[in-house]
């Protein structure tokens, strides 16, 4: 720990003169910064909100709730990792819009995607892609989406963001779930086809989607159903009543502690057995279950892969369908294009949905989850061929700069200088974890973490919460060793000056 | 009528040496075509779908549901009002992807908004809006979004699609809802925060939204339980059990039928008291109604201004919220901005939803309809200034070109044409209907509908259905009088050839 404690404090002076050494050749210019022009460090002026992002907040809220807030942004001058606001404050970016920004900020290769003419038109002539699709969607979705597909998924759905992608994939589920109640037919009855028109059954069925406390999906009713991170998402909204089964909450460092989280697997998987039962007895059997691989907005929570393995045979057993709620975790920053991969499952799961950093929604699934009619999963766009464009520059600059391999070397620095941080400050962090740069560290109390996000931002780190008491790192791809030792210089700051 | 009849069978020939001649002058300009180097007709070559069509339909197939697509389109070669398919064939698009592409294709004011860098750093820079805004958003929503609002209505809140606008609309209903039984308070008991969380009332109420028979909101879970067009849109799928009242049929001609029309006002209004009643007494009360202007989807279904005037009159005197979906007949084709403008209603509707031809989703709503806490009605995007963008060059060639006028135009010859087709074909068409050009006719079938369809596509007519046995025309708005010759000029030779 003290060999690491050493290096993730170079001063960020003898980081300038290196990375002005070391544009020569890639490798090493991937151990200082991708993007030619990124500002050296992070530079506070002003108090964030500053006067001019206040005076923003003011006008936005004549004309709408505008108090989740924390700054206007400047996206001319914003550039890689750093986010610069209107005050001209120049934040390191450990948090991109909600994880959702890959590349960072003004990316070269993404602006240069709309100098080609083709392009604009794909970002103009938006179709509605169920019905009248481009002549280039089919070649698109294999050579870009299906590219990148978990290992055994080849069909894929594309949608507009994660709440829909989870809704739909849910609809998809039900009819796979329905049609093998019909022994693989899909004659509907009349009194299934009339009775749905009044969303009765049984052509409307009280069908379940099982999910887990503390969970995300999103914030549509059928999404908001499975989503139990704080009361504030959910409170007044009418939801469906589907089982909710308890997830593992371990206890750290994972290896000192590995009897009492096997335990904790144990019991959260007997829970679930026991909701598959309840359920079906109850007349609402559960047609899938929904999870993510890290449970994020609920706290960044792990569980291990033997709980993951072990879940998706308890859903096999029980004929229902695994659906890994991808938004977060997908698309690299754990260090593979999917968490789950880390996981050694015994085959594929059922559907995997994605979002955010894959710029459109959308989702992976088995062929048999395929709907037998036209229709059934449908919108008006479904999808957006101007997002899928973004994400195939994104995609091509993983490749060509390396990037799952960037995350996996500065998520071992950030990760390795926030276990030193956990002894050196044992009394305001714990249980550091995550994979990739996909991180996560916790305080004794929301009060502590909320003071320490607000310092880093002071010092010109912007991160966000997560859960209770968690923070939550989630850089662009383009995160170098450098940021790392740049946050983790300003953290410890942090940390000395608290009392 | 013979008067018309005459003038709507213009032949080709003359309608192209007219556009020739027309080119000088505005006004005269917007007679003929808009558009510099449309095509003067429809051509069609091959079977629609035609071989290569039919070839990407194969590869699709193997990794979708393909079955809704129609043809591939070419959208390099697409232009203004013609939809070109990958086979060579021409189509005068009276469809325009659901209604969605308000200036048809390659618009040249649309291409050329991403020769401006900062346009371009738009597309590419998509922030989470509720949190990090860019310094224009508050500019960019009064300037835009606002500009067009309702009457009376001044804030807004940004969405992605037409489903996720009326479902994050119900769940502003429903808060607002809950804070008036509240008494104005959003002070929430600890039953309520802790009940919420495993999707039990009193935390997640059973409230509910009131819908009409044959409506359509959108296709997630929320917004399908106030869905009920047809039933492959909702069977299999579990629904929430809210209240669903009849939406009046009319007779037709309507001028003709004044009485028996009004009677069916009299008795869905009579169902729809009928409803409040009963689910108030059930322990499920009705927080709010939605309902389109229009039944689109539904088969274009209109109500009259008396029926939507004493529908705000009875939802008021029940204390919930009326919320009019404009996903489909916003922005401006059934002449004036919002459908809902035609109706004298005693003031603005308290929630206005939108999307398709608005580019992006989102809802206009009564200042008392915003939350008084933040991450209520939230998600990662809330919206997307690269489709503001879109709406901002929309809005401002609609102005310019006067593109309301126009559609009044264009849509008085269509409608008059329609009529004349009525009489002369009555055992094929009756009860055309519509605003502006959003209009409708329905066949005696929906076999012979069908058919016309299809042949109407032979002929170089793209159009749709809806409901069981109508015909829609959602032409873009930049669809003069002289595309609604062609288009009627076809539709008669399909109707003469009926047998």
């Amino acid at each position: 720990m003290a060999h690491i404690s050493k290096k993730w404090i170079t001063p960020l002076k003898k980081i300038k003169q290196l990375s002005g050494f070391v544009q020569k050749t890639h490798t090493l210019r991937a151990a200082s910064t991708l993007i030619s022009g990124e500002p050296e460090g992070p530079t506070v002026k002003t108090d964030i909100p500053g006067p001019k992002s206040k005076q923003l907040i003011d006008e936005l809220s004549a004309i709408q709730q505008a108090g989740s807030v924390q700054l206007f942004a400047d996206y001319e001058r914003s550039l890689g990792n750093y986010l610069v606001d209107v005050d001209g404050n120049v934040l390191l970016d450990v948090y991109t819009q909600i994880s959702s920004m890959p590349l960072g900020y003004n990316h070269p290769d993404l602006l240069q995607l709309l100098n080609d003419p083709y392009n604009v038109k794909t970002i103009v002539n938006r179709p509605a892609l169920g019905v009248f699709p481009g002549a280039d969607w089919p070649k698109k979705l294999k050579n870009i989406l299906l590219q990148v597909a978990p290992s055994g998924l080849n069909h894929v759905t594309t949608m507009m963001c994660g709440s829909c992608s989870n809704e739909n994939a849910f609809k998809n589920i039900f009819i796979w779930y329905q049609r093998k109640q019909r022994g693989g037919s899909s004659d509907f009855s009349q009194e299934e086809t009339e009775s749905c028109m009044m969303n009765q059954s049984p052509g409307s069925p009280t069908l379940s989607v099982m999910s887990f406390q503390g969970a995300f999906h999103g914030r549509t009713l059928g999404a908001l159903s499975t989503t139990h991170s704080k009361y504030i998402h959910k409170i007044d909204i009418p939801a469906f009543d589907w089982p909710i089964a308890s997830f593992p909450q371990y206890r750290y460092p994972l290896h000192e502690n590995q009897r009492e989280n096997d335990a904790e697997d144990k019991r959260c998987l007997a829970e679930v057995e026991d909701l598959f039962a309840e359920f079906s007895k109850r007349g609402s059997p559960v047609a899938g279950i929904i999870v993510e691989p890290i449970q994020s907005e609920g706290g960044d929570n792990e569980a291990s892969p033997q709980f993951f393995q072990e879940l998706q045979r308890v859903v096999k057993k029980n004929g229902a369908a695994l659906l890994i709620d991808e938004v977060q975790t997908g698309g690299g920053p754990t260090g593979k294009m999917w968490c789950h991969e880390h996981f050694g499952l015994d085959g594929p799961p059922d559907v995997v949905t994605f979002s955010k950093k894959m710029q459109l929604g959308g989702y992976y699934h088995k062929p048999d989850f395929k709907p037998s009619q036209p229709y059934r999963v449908f919108n008006t766009w479904m999808g957006d061929p101007a997002k899928l464009l973004l994400l195939q520059g994104v995609l091509e600059v993983v490749r060509r700069d390396s990037l799952l391999d960037l995350v996996q070397k500065s998520g071992k620095k950030l990760l390795t200088g926030l276990r030193s941080f956990e002894q050196e400050f044992p009394q305001l962090l714990h249980a550091a974890r995550g994979r990739g740069t996909f991180l996560a560290i916790s305080c004794p109390s929301t009060k502590l973490r909320d003071d320490l996000v607000a310092r880093l931002k002071k010092k010109g780190i912007q991160t966000g919460g997560c859960g209770e008491h968690s923070i939550r790192l989630r850089p662009a791809l383009i995160f170098t060793p450098k940021h790392a030792d740049i946050f983790l210089d300003r953290f410890r700051q942090v940390l000395k000056e608290t009392k």
